[in-house]
C-alpha cells in the first residue's frame, strides 16, 4: 500500500509503497479515511535530530490524527467492534499498564521514557496510509459523523479541548474572560469550544487580520498584535484580566502577552510549543493566579470532543488532499499556504 | 409614604401609608426603583399560619426583590456608596457573624433560628414602598443597566443561579444533557442561564405550551407533560440520562419526572416547594447519582447575576405595575394572569 | 488444579478439580497467593436466582479479591509484566472499550448489560483456585509488600476507598465529621482511611460491643446503637451534623440514622446492598445534603489503595485458611465465625 | 493606654502612651489578651519608605495578630456579641463592600488600593495595646480555649492553612506528597495542617537543624541543605516529586528547590516574600505543574483554622511577653533569638 514515510532526521517525507500492515492481539486494522498533516510532523522530520528530546525515531508513517473504517481485527478483539463502522483513533500510545494509562491518560504515561514511541505516527506508523493498525481501546465510534472533517480532531480538538477543560472550573460562573493567543488551527476550535462550554467573553488575538475575521466569525472579540495589545486586553475585562489564558504559540512575546492579561485568580496554559519563558516573582504575580503547560489529551476527552462535533459545536475546518497529493499538503503547510487543516484522505467511503 | 403592608396572617396585603425608614448604623436608604412579586409571598400571606416553619410574623412591607436609587446613608457607611447610583439589593439578611454570613451565604445564616427576619420583604420590611433600607454589603452596583428589570433577578435570578452554579461541574465538558422542570419565572431563567454557562443541551418541560414556546426561544428543547414524559427525555438524551435536573416545581410528579430523568453520576436539585417527596434505594438510584435542595443563593452569586445582566445573557420578562396598582399584581398573580414576572415601580427615575 | 467453584444457584460451593487456565492475548496467568472470601459470594450462591439483578450465571470459580505471582503471559502482553513478581488483581472486567472503562471504571462500563460477567470470581473465574488469569491492565505491583493481606483490598479496601474519596471535598477543612455506620470489613477499612487522608473526628457505629472496641484503636469516636443513636452522634457534632456519612450496611435502619446525621451540605453515601430506602422531602432534607450510592471503584484507585496499604495507612485484619480449608472460610463467613477477613492462601511463596 | 506604635519609617518602634480607642458603628472595643510579633512587622517600620508598595503610614499601633475580650459595643452590634467573651481577630479589613469583602476574602480587596490602610496593625490601630477596635464581623468565638496561644493564629496559623486548603485537592487520596520549606512559624504549623488534613508523606526542609527536629516532632520527615537537597526529596517521593511544596521563605534559592521538586501536575504555593523568581518553560515544566503566590487567607478558613486549634489539630509554639517587655519581643525577633511566636500580653485574664 502507498504510505507516507519518514525516512530519516531532516529529510522530507517521502510517498511509498510499505506493506500493508496486520494486526496484532487487542489491535484492528483500519481503512484509513482521512489522516491530518500537522505542524508538529515538520518539526518531526525537519527539526529534530537523532537523540534530542521530542525526536522520534525514523522510519514510520506519519499521520497522528486520523479517522477511519474498520478493515478486521487481530486475537482477542472483542465482537462490539463493527467491521465497517467509522471510528475515530486516539493516537497516543503508552505502556497501557501504569496508572496514567490506566485512567486513559497515555499522554502522560509513566513509562513514555522506555516506550519505543509516543503514538500512531509518531515513533509507531500512523495514518498516512491506506491502512493502519491501533489498539482497539483507542477507537471512538463515530456513527453518522463525517471521518474525514473529523480526522484532525484526534491532535487539533483535542489538544485545545484538554487545556480548556483543565480550566473550565475558572470558567464556571457569569462575568468571566477567555484569552485565546495564536489563531490557527488548534486556536480557532479553541475559540469554538470555549465558546460552546462557557459563558465567557472570549477575547482572541493573532498577528494575521485573516485569522482574527474567522475568530470573530465563531463569536470572539478580537484584538490586534502590538504594544498596546496587553493594555488592550486588560480593558476589555474591565480591567480585571482574564481568568483564563491559552496560548497557542508559545514564543517569547506570546507567553510575556499571556502573563500580562491574567486576572488574579487566574490561569494560563501554554500549549504551543515554540519554546517562550516567563519569569515568576510573587511581587509581580497576580495572586493566585499561575501559568502551567498542557499536552495533547485522554482518550475519555476525545469521548467528549466526538461529542461535539456530532452536535455541530466544533466544526474543523480543512482542506482536502488525495494520496497522490499527501506530499503537496506538508509542502503548503511548510508555506504557511493551508486554510484550515490539511486532511490527506487515502480513500473513500 | 405608601408601601404594601402585609397586616395578618391569611389575609391579602392592604396598600396603605406608613412611615419613610431610616438608615440605621452601616445601612443605606434606597428611593426604590422595581419590586418584583413572587409566588412566596403568597405563600407568606396566604398559607403560614403563626408559629409555622417558614411563617414571617406581620406586619411588614412586602418585595423581597428590590433595586433602586441611593438616597442617603446611614452612620458608619463607606464613602464608596455613591448617593444617586442604581443598585440591586441582596435580599437575605442573616446575623452577619456567623461563618455562613461571613462568607455571603445569609441564606444559610447559622443563627437563622434566633433572627426576627429572613430577609428584606420577608419578616423585615422589604421594597414595595417608595422607601427601604438595607445593610451596605447587600447592595451591588448596577450601574447603567436598567434597576426595574433587574430588580426580579434577587429572586427569580439567583435561586435558579445559585442552584445551577452549585450543578455545573457536572455540565463541564461535551455530550452533556441538563433538564429543566417547570417554566415559569424561575424556570426560564435557568435555562437561560444554562444556554448561556454550559453547553449541555437544554430539555425543558411544563404543561403549558405557551411556557414551553418561550423556552424553545430561549435554546431549549422542549418536552409535554403526559405518560412518556420521562421517556422521551430518555431518549432525547440517547438514554443515558439528564447530568444535572432542575425541578422549579417539586411536587410529587415533578420529583418524579426528575428522579427517572437523571443519569448515572447526575444532580437534582429540587428548587420548588410545593412538597414532592422521593424514595431513594440503593438498587433504583443511578450509581452516584442524588436528589437534593437548594434555596435562593449568596451575595457573591448575585453579582456575576448582576454581570449576566449586565451582558445581555440573562433577560427578564417583566410586567410593569405603577404603586397605585401594586395590590392589583399581587390579585393578577393569584390568578395566574401574569406574563413573565410582575414588577412594582413605586417611584420614576 | 483445585478450586471453588460455585455449580448451581442456590447451591455451598464445592471444591473440585477444574483445568489450570491459558491466558488469552493480553492476559497474565497468576499463581494465586491469596483470595479474599466476601459477604457477597454468599448473595451470590444462597440468594440469587437467575435472571435476577446481580445474579451470576454458574458454573465459575469464586474470589473477586485477589493478589498473586505471574506465572506466564500470553501473546501481546508487554515486558513490562515481571514473571514471578507479586501483584493485585483489579476485579471489575468491562467491556474495555466504552468511555468509563477507558477511563478504568470498569464497574460503571456502559456495556455491562451485555457483558458475559461483571468481574473475575463474578461470572468469570476468580482466585479461589491455584491459578487464575486476568488482563494486564488489571494488574497493579505490589513490590514487596505481603500479596497475602493484601488480597482483600481488592473489595474491601477499593470499595471504602471509593466512596471515601468522592466525599473527600467535604473533609477538606477544619471541625469537619465523618460518620461510619457498620464496623465490619469494609466500615474497620473505612475507618482506617478517614483517619489516614482527612483531619475529620470520625464517628462509628455499630450494634457490636467488639467491633465497636476495634474501631475506637482505629481512632474513631464510637455510638451504640439505640434509640438515642441519632442525637447522640449529633451532639459530637456539635449539633452541626456529619459532613460525610457511609452507610456500609444500607438496611432500613441504617439508612434512617445516616440521613438523621448528616449537615447541611452533607454526602450520605450509602454503600451496603441490604436494600434500606429512605425518603427525601424538600422541608426536612437539610439544605444541600444528599443521599447517593457508590459501587467498587476504578482501576486509578486501587493503585491509590496499594499506596496506602505500603504505606501502613490501611492495615487489613485477616484470618488466613490453606486451599484444603476454603469451604471452612466460606461456612465461618456464614456463621458470622471470622474475624477480620477470610483469605484463602492456595499457594505459600 | 499604653501601646507599641510605629511612629516613622524606618524607625524602632516605641512603648508609648495613647487615648484608649471608641467603637465605632458596628464595632466592638477588645480588651487585648495576646498580640503576636511578626516577621513582617520589621519590614513595616524598618524596609518600607513612604509610596512603596507594602508601606502602611505611620503612627499607627503595631499588632496584626490578636485575641482578646469583648470589653464594648459600638452602635449596630449585635446581641450575639457576648462583653467578656473571648475572641479572635481577623485582621484584614477591606472596603467590605466589594465581592471579594462580601465574601469574607478582605485580603483581595477589590479596593485595597485606595483604602487607608490593610488591615489592624497595618495602617490602622492593632492589638499590640491595652485596647483595640474591631468590626463584629472580624470575631471568632474562641470559647474555653487560650486567647493568648490563639492571637498568633491570626496570621502564623490562617497563612499556611489558605495556602494548604487551596492545594488540599491535590492531595486527596494515597500515596501523595507535600514539601514544607522554611520551618520558622508558618512553616512549623504548615507541618502540623498538612500532617492532619490530608494523608501526604510530609517532607520538610531548612538549614536549621533544631528548626528540622521540630518537624520531625511534628511528624514530618526531613531533609538538610546543600547540593543534593532537591535530588534527596526527589528520591523521597520515589522518583515522581511532590505533588504540592509550600515555600515558606520565598528566596531565590528556596524557590529553585521548591521548582525543582515538584510533580507533573503538582502545585507550588510561594508564600514568603524574599522575593525569589522561577523561569518557566513548556520544556522544563513538568507538565501541568505550576508556581503560584497565596497571601494571608480569609475569616472563614480563620473560623476552621480556630476549630482546629480547639481539636489540639494546631499547637502554636509561644513565647510570652509582658506589656513593659513588648519592645523587647521586637529586638528578640530582629535578633532571631524567638523560640517560636512572640506574644505580647497587655491584660491578663
Amino acid at each position: 500500500m502507498r504510505a507516507v514515510v519518514f525516512e530519516n532526521y531532516g529529510e522530507f517525507p517521502s510517498l511509498t509503497e510499505v506493506p500493508k500492515p496486520e494486526p496484532g492481539p487487542g489491535e484492528v486494522l483500519l481503512r484509513v479515511a482521512g489522516a491530518g498533516a500537522c505542524h508538529s510532523d515538520i518539526s518531526v522530520y525537519r527539526v529534530f535530530e537523532e537523540g534530542q528530546p521530542g525526536a522520534q525515531k525514523p522510519p514510520f508513517v506519519l499521520g497522528h490524527e486520523n479517522a477511519g473504517w474498520v478493515e478486521s481485527v487481530g486475537p482477542g478483539v472483542s465482537e462490539r467492534v463493527r467491521v465497517g463502522a467509522a471510528y475515530m483513533v486516539y493516537g497516543p500510545i503508552g505502556c497501557q499498564h501504569c496508572r496514567k494509562c490506566a485512567a486513559g491518560l497515555e499522554t502522560y504515561c509513566e513509562n513514555a521514557a522506555t516506550m519505543p514511541y509516543l503514538a500512531v505516527g509518531l515513533g509507531r506508523d500512523g495514518g498516512m496510509a491506506e491502512y493502519m493498525t491501533v489498539p482497539e481501546r483507542h477507537l471512538i465510534p463515530l456513527g453518522d459523523a463525517d471521518p474525514v472533517a473529523a480526522a484532525p480532531l484526534a491532535d487539533a480538538g483535542l489538544t485545545p479541548y484538554h487545556a480548556i477543560k483543565q480550566a473550565l472550573p475558572h470558567l464556571d460562573g457569569g462575568g468571566r474572560y477567555a484569552l485565546v493567543i495564536g489563531l490557527g488551527g488548534l486556536g480557532q476550535i479553541g475559540v469554538q469550544i470555549l465558546r460552546a462550554l462557557s459563558g465567557a467573553t472570549v477575547i482572541a488575538t493573532d498577528v494575521k487580520e485573516e485569522a482574527r475575521a474567522r475568530a470573530e466569525a465563531n463569536g470572539a472579540i478580537t484584538v490586534g498584535a502590538g504594544e498596546r495589545q496587553a493594555e488592550q486586553i486588560r480593558e476589555l475585562t474591565g480591567g480585571r484580566g482574564a481568568d483564563t489564558v491559552f496560548d497557542f504559540v508559545g514564543a517569547g512575546p506570546t507567553v510575556s502577552t499571556a502573563a500580562a492579561s491574567v486576572a488574579q485568580g487566574g490561569r494560563v496554559s501554554v500549549v504551543g510549543i515554540a519554546g517562550g519563558t516567563h519569569e515568576f516573582s510573587f511581587f509581580t504575580n497576580p495572586y493566585e493566579s499561575y501559568v502551567t503547560n498542557t499536552y495533547w489529551g485522554s482518550v475519555g476527552e476525545l469521548w467528549e470532543v466526538v461529542d461535539m462535533y456530532k452536535a455541530g459545536q466544533i466544526r474543523p475546518d480543512i482542506e482536502r488532499f488525495s494520496m497522490d497529493d499527501a506530499l503537496e499538503a506538508y509542502r503548503k503547510l511548510e508555506a504557511g499556504e493551508v486554510n484550515g487543516r490539511a486532511v490527506v484522505v487515502p480513500n473513500e467511503r
